[in-house]
């Protein structure tokens, strides 16, 4: 690692200087000189934090668009018959795949649920992106199937100390629906005992909370806190039909919550997300994708796109989700979940950068920078992105890219 | 205009060679010779037909994000502080950035509505775009005002005989709510008499149909059979809030639908677009992006992406919009409605077509290509844009881009 200077780069609306010194944006500044630095010029571009992808499922980009316009059950039959065909190769592939998408569209940090983690960390490393990688228990209420689970979460929260240390060991409780009461309560015992996050998908349908108000007499949350497993480590994706007495819930126990619009429109979740209520109970509000399978793309423009767009359209409301709120959930607020020092753009905190390329249509004429590149722009205006102070992207290129199509191309259909 | 040739492209799952002579799709064929012809290496494209915008106003372009995160009333008295400033040199350069806009997004073709007609077509006309452009009455119902529109309606209809053929004169009644019961019916009888297409606002918001019912007692689609001219030459923007009576008036009238969803979730108009009953009643439905005014960007990809996305939401049903009628909606409705033979990519058809880039890993694996296109990429992915069998842009150039983006730099500070 070097020093970088990003000369004259239009942040938070003056041009400034920006110096990286290893892995730290070292200095801001209207002028700063630096003896042997890379040197970038940002006269024609935009500073802005890496987004932090706060649910996704890196993999399963190998199974971008295999079924569409169908109902939930046939889609995941689908996947459930593709899914034992994975191999270490197809998870290597995949999840590069998936990071080259993540370094395009600008993003620099991310929470993976997925399986074969410690192969999915080889690739997220080889290709110098941040990550969380939960295990992920899922044992369908199969007791065997725990211990076999518990067993290999052992194992490879062992090997995660010789991981890469941008990419950091986790725990996943798939879904209240899909793990039994026991494995719950030993995986967030793990967690809290190893000082991990947890990763849950949560009040993602509505069937899912009828089905466990008729089990348990509460809602999944509810059901959760009885448990004694909510607490500040614990990172919520979707949350799509929580209610209005969940919230304080989540609140005391400082859960912090991701919204994935795409998904859940695309699955027919629901989309009324209830983002004030969120902020006002003093929640962490963060944006994910969800995987390539279900929502098709892994691009934090697009989410911070349609999450403004629905909240405005289905609150009746233009002014329920403002601008500065919206970039936030899309990187400051992440990282925060994440307990990470990066989401911004000031000195001191990690090197995770973006440099938007403004000269082009979308950002002509230039009233509002952030406007212009939520509403106006897509996610080709990303020109370069520095993760953990080295760059993994410059004028578009990112290396090895033919190659990871040609792979992936290559075995793909082993899957189906 | 000479010959192009397109070699091995892939067209509807096949791998097919593209001949246009002039300005039309001549032979589509597994392997056409053409001597002398321009040809196009299609190995890493796919072929779509140019995109039909149905309803903007182009040079609103100068307009982008100038107003955010605000109610209508605050954000309209904007707009109305603006546009008495704007000139000739003004529109000329926010129409040519609307239409390069176009073109890198891939449209060909789109139906317009806004001020200064004559110069607006001067400036689609040196982009190479085909286009609607209708002159605009709103009288506010001023009568003096009235006259003077039909006189400046005479003079523009007139002038327009030497407009490039590509680009149709036509009238657009604004809407119901601001354009008075004579003026309608003038701009109603003038179309007819001249056999030109009628464009108009309508249902766009429930304060609209509810004044509409209170001042006539009829919803705005009533109002307008009541005055008898309903009729296939209308183009109905917007129509979220056509009630189920209203529908058979419209499909007896064969009036044609455009949906704009980015823009009526923006402004908070509303999201529950009945497309299911207006295809079921057999009526033509197109997509537009409305102005960058209001919804930032004139990208047909995305419309398209919001529209599915929220049809299969607010229905909850994944199969609200499958991608075959869905890519129709963005191109072949849109050419119907216009009474143009484009819109899809057939020997004989007009040659407004797009290759589109696939060679990325928005189409990595490429199980479903309109699925990777609609749901995975962005509008980068539009490599070569011909219309009218003219290339206007290859390679993602397009000729002049530097000097509109300058231009336009340089004088929008004028409209604040």
């Amino acid at each position: 690692m070097g020093n970088i200077l990003i000369k004259g780069v239009l942040l938070q609306g003056r041009k400034r200087d920006i110096l990286v010194t290893d892995n730290i944006i070292s200095k801001i500044a209207d002028s700063i000189e630096a003896e042997g630095a890379t040197v970038i010029d940002g006269s024609k571009k935009a500073a802005i934090p890496g987004f932090v992808n706060m649910h996704t499922h890196s993999a399963m980009t190998l199974m971008r668009g295999v079924n569409e316009d169908s109902h939930l059950q046939e889609w995941l039959d689908i996947i459930w018959k593709m899914e034992p065909r994975l191999d270490e190769e197809l998870i290597y592939w995949g999840t590069k795949l998936a990071c080259l998408e993540m370094i395009k569209t600008g993003t620099t940090c991310f929470n993976d649920q997925y399986w074969m983690i410690d192969t999915a960390v080889k690739a997220i490393s080889d290709m110098g992106l941040r990550s969380l990688n939960p295990y992920v228990f899922l044992d369908l209420f199969d007791q065997t199937k725990a211990e076999h689970l518990k067993k290999e979460c052992l194992e490879i929260y062992s090997k995660s100390k010789d991981w890469d240390p941008l990419n950091r060991f986790a725990i996943a409780i798939h879904a209240p629906y899909s793990v039994s009461e026991s494995s719950i309560r030993w995986a967030s015992d793990f967690a809290r005992e190893h000082d991990l996050l947890v990763h849950i998908h949560l009040s993602e349908t509505k069937k899912e909370n009828n089905d466990c108000l008729q089990q348990h007499g509460l809602t999944p949350t509810r059901y959760l806190q009885k448990l004694g497993i909510l607490g500040p480590e614990v990172i919520a994706a979707h949350c799509v039909w929580i209610d209005d007495e969940d919230i304080p819930v989540l609140a005391e126990n400082d859960v912090k919550i991701v919204h994935n619009i795409n998904s859940n429109l695309k699955l027919c979740s629901g989309y009324r997300f209830k983002y004030k209520e969120f902020k006002d109970a003093g929640l962490t509000v963060s944006l994910g994708t969800d995987g390539c399978a279900s929502s098709n793309n892994l691009d934090m423009l697009e989410a911070m796109k349609t999450t403004a767009l629905l909240q405005k359209g289905w609150r009746e409301d233009p002014t329920a989700m403002p601008l500065d709120e919206l970039l936030d959930t899309a990187t400051l607020n992440g990282a925060r979940s994440l307990g990470l020092n990066c989401g911004k753009v000031e000195e001191g905190a990690l090197a995770d950068l973006v440099l938007v390329d403004i000269n082009n249509y979308a950002f002509t004429p230039n009233f509002n920078f952030l406007a212009n590149l939520v509403y106006s722009a897509n996610s080709s205006c990303v020109d370069t992105v520095i993760c953990n102070g080295k760059i993994v992207m410059q004028n578009r290129k990112v290396a090895g890219e033919e190659e990871i199509l040609d792979r992936v191309n290559s075995i793909y259909k082993r899957l189906v």
